[in-house]
C-alpha cells in the first residue's frame, strides 16, 4: 500500500509501505476513506520535535476490512471513525472518561501511521466507533474532524466547562480552535469570544457561534477579555495554540475560579508556579479522550446538527501529501484533508 | 497596642503599634484572643520573600469590639473567626466560592498583621464568621487552625475532589498536608496516602485518618505511590509543600483524569507545560477560599467532630513571637500558637 513517511524536517514521501494485517485478535484492520494532516505533523515538520523516517497520520475514517477474533463491536463492511489515541475503553480510566490515559494507551501518529491507504487498529472495539450506516460522501469531512480537531475542540470546551450562562474565550484561531467556538456554543454558552486576527478565521469563528472577536494578544488580549466582562475574566477558557505567550493569556483571562481547557502545548512551555498559583483557576488539558466524545459527536454530524468538515480549506489526493504539508506550514491551509 | 513587626529577614520583634479604629463602614475592631506563626511567615524570615518592617499574622480569632455602621451580621461581644483573605462575600466570584479572589479581595497578612493584640478587619461581614456562642477555652486552638490552615488543606482536599471511594495522596506534612489528611477523612476517602518521613507527623496524620504512609519522595514516591494503587497513581492528591521537587512529584501521583489541589508554590517553581499536558489531570490551587468553608467548619468544631487544634505544638505569648519563628524556622515546632 502507499503511505507517508516523514524521513526528516521537511522532507515528506508517499512510499509503498507493507499492507497490514491483524496481529492481536482485538484487532481491525480498516481501508481509509480519508485521512488529513494536522497541526501537530508540522513540529516535526519544522524541526521542532525529533522525526526519523516516521510513520505520518493519526486522523481517520474508513472501511472495516479485516477483524480479529475477539473483536465484538465491529464487522467487516462497517464504516468507522477512530481517535487518535488507542484506548481498551474498559479499564478503570477509560471508564472515568480519560481514554487518553488508557492503561493501553497508544498513539496513532509515529507507529501507526494513518496517512495511509491501510491501518492496523489496536483495540478496535474501545478505539473506533461505527457510524449508523454508511456515510454520504458530504459528511466525510465532518465525519474525519471528529477523529481529532473536534473531539479535542469538544474536550478543550467541556474541560473550560462551557455551558448555559458562561462566557467562553478561545484563544487560538486554527482548526482545533475553531472547534471549541463550535463546541462552546453546542454545549450552550451564552458568549464566545473568539481570540483572532486572521478575517477569514474570524469569519469561520462566528459561523460556528462566535459572538465577540478579540485581535488582542498577551497582556492587551487579556485586558481586553477582562474589559468586556466587568474586570473578572472569562468563566471558561480555551488554549489552543501551545505557545508560552498563549498559554499565559489563557491563565490571564480566565476569572478566578474559573476554568481553563488546554490541549496543545510544546516542549518549550514553562508555567510560572506562583502565577498559575495566585490564578487560582482549574485546570484540565492534555490529549483529548476523543473516543468519550465520538458516539455522540458521529450522531451529531449524522443528524446533520453541526457542520465541523468546513474546517477543511484544502483537499488533495494522498500523493500529494508533500504539498499538503507545506501549504499549512506556510499558513496557506487551515486543514489539509488527503483523499485515498 | 503590642504587635509583630518583621524589620528585616530573622528579625523579628514585638512592638508598640498603633491601635486599630474602625475607618470603612464596613470595618470591624476584633480584639485577638489568639493568632499563630504561620509556614509562609517563614518565607521573608529566610529572605526568600522581601520584608521591610512588615506587619506579621494572618490568622486570628477574637471578640469584636467596634463595628462600622454598614455591618449587618456580627455584633460587639461576638467571637468571630476570620479567613486570612478580606472578601465581600457578595460578588460574582464570591458567590461563585472562590472568596480569596473576591474583587475586594486584600490579604490580612503585611497590612493588617494579627500577630497583634488587636485588628482592623475591612468587610467584616463577609470575612468574619461569628461562633454560636463564646467557647470553651479547650476550642480555641481549633477555631484558630480554622481561619488558615484548616481552611486551606480543607480547600485542597476539595480541590483534589477528596471522596467516597477514592484514594488520596498527600504530599506535605506540615499543618496543612495534616489538615488536608483530617479533611479527606471527613470527606469520607476510602484511603489516605500521607507522604511523611517524620516520626511524630506520621503518627499525627493517623490520628487524623491516614491509612498509609509513604516515605519515598520524588520519583521514588511517585513509584511507590502507583504500586499501592494498581499502577494508576492516586485519584486525588493534595500538593502542600510548594517546591518544585514537591509539586512534580504531585502531579506523578495523581492518575489520569485525576485531581490535584495544590495550596503552596514558592517563587522558584517552574512547572514543564509538557509534563502537566502529558499527565492529563485537573488541578486547582492558589489561596484558599477560607471563607467558604468557615461556617461548616466552626460548626464541625463546636460540636467537637474534629479537633485540628493539635496541629500546634508550642504555644507562647505574643511577647515572645520572635522564639516561636525560631522554633518554626529551626523545625523544632510545626506550628506555634501565640497567648494575648
Amino acid at each position: 500500500m502507499r503511505g507517508v513517511i516523514m524521513h526528516a524536517p521537511g522532507d515528506v514521501r508517499v512510499e509503498d509501505r507493507e499492507d497490514p494485517t491483524v496481529i492481536e485478535p482485538t484487532d481491525a484492520v480498516i481501508r481509509l476513506t480519508a485521512t488529513c494532516i494536522c497541526g501537530s505533523d508540522l513540529w516535526p515538520y519544522r524541526g521542532v520535535e525529533p522525526v526519523d523516517h516516521t510513520l505520518m497520520g493519526h486522523e481517520y475514517v474508513g472501511v472495516v476490512e479485516e477483524i480479529g477474533s475477539a473483536v465484538q463491536t465491529l464487522q467487516v463492511g462497517d464504516f468507522v471513525v477512530g481517535s487518535f489515541v488507542v484506548s481498551d475503553n474498559t479499564c478503570e480510566i477509560c471508564r472515568a472518561g480519560f481514554q487518553s490515559k488508557c492503561v493501553h494507551a497508544e498513539f496513532v501518529a509515529g507507529t501507526i501511521g494513518t496517512q495511509a491507504q491501510k491501518a492496523r487498529i489496536p483495540h478496535a472495539d474501545g478505539t473506533l466507533v461505527a457510524t449508523p450506516g454508511q456515510p454520504d460522501p458530504e459528511l466525510i469531512p465532518s465525519l474525519l474532524a471528529a477523529s481529532d480537531v473536534l473531539g479535542t475542540g469538544w474536550f478543550a470546551a467541556v474541560a473550560a466547562e462551557a455551558g448555559p450562562g458562561k462566557t467562553v474565550a478561545v484563544v487560538g484561531d486554527g482548526a482545533v480552535g475553531l472547534m471549541a467556538v463550535l463546541a462552546a456554543k453546542e454545549l450552550g454558552a451564552e458568549r464566545i469570544i473568539a481570540m483572532s486576527r486572521h478575517p477569514q478565521r474570524q469569519e469561520l469563528a462566528r459561523f460556528y457561534g462566535a459572538t465577540d472577536v478579540v485581535e488582542e494578544r498577551g497582556e492587551e488580549g487579556v485586558a481586553k477579555i477582562k474589559e468586556l466582562t466587568g474586570g473578572l475574566g472569562a468563566h471558561s477558557v480555551v488554549e489552543a495554540v501551545g505557545t508560552q505567550e498563549s498559554f499565559m493569556q489563557a491563565v490571564g483571562a480566565t476569572r478566578g475560579g474559573g476554568h481553563l481547557g488546554y490541549v496543545g502545548v510544546n516542549y518549550d512551555v514553562q508555567i510560572p508556579g506562583i502565577e498559575l498559583f495566585f490564578a487560582g483557576i482549574h485546570t484540565l488539558g492534555g490529549p483529548a479522550p476523543v473516543r468519550r466524545f465520538l458516539p455522540e459527536l458521529v450522531q451529531l454530524i449524522w443528524d446533520r446538527r453541526i457542520d465541523p468538515g468546513k474546517v477543511f480549506d484544502l483537499t488533495l489526493p494522498l500523493e500529494e501529501a508533500a504539498e499538503g504539508y507545506r501549504a499549512m506550514d506556510e499558513r496557506r491551509a487551515t486543514k489539509v484533508l488527503l483523499t485515498l
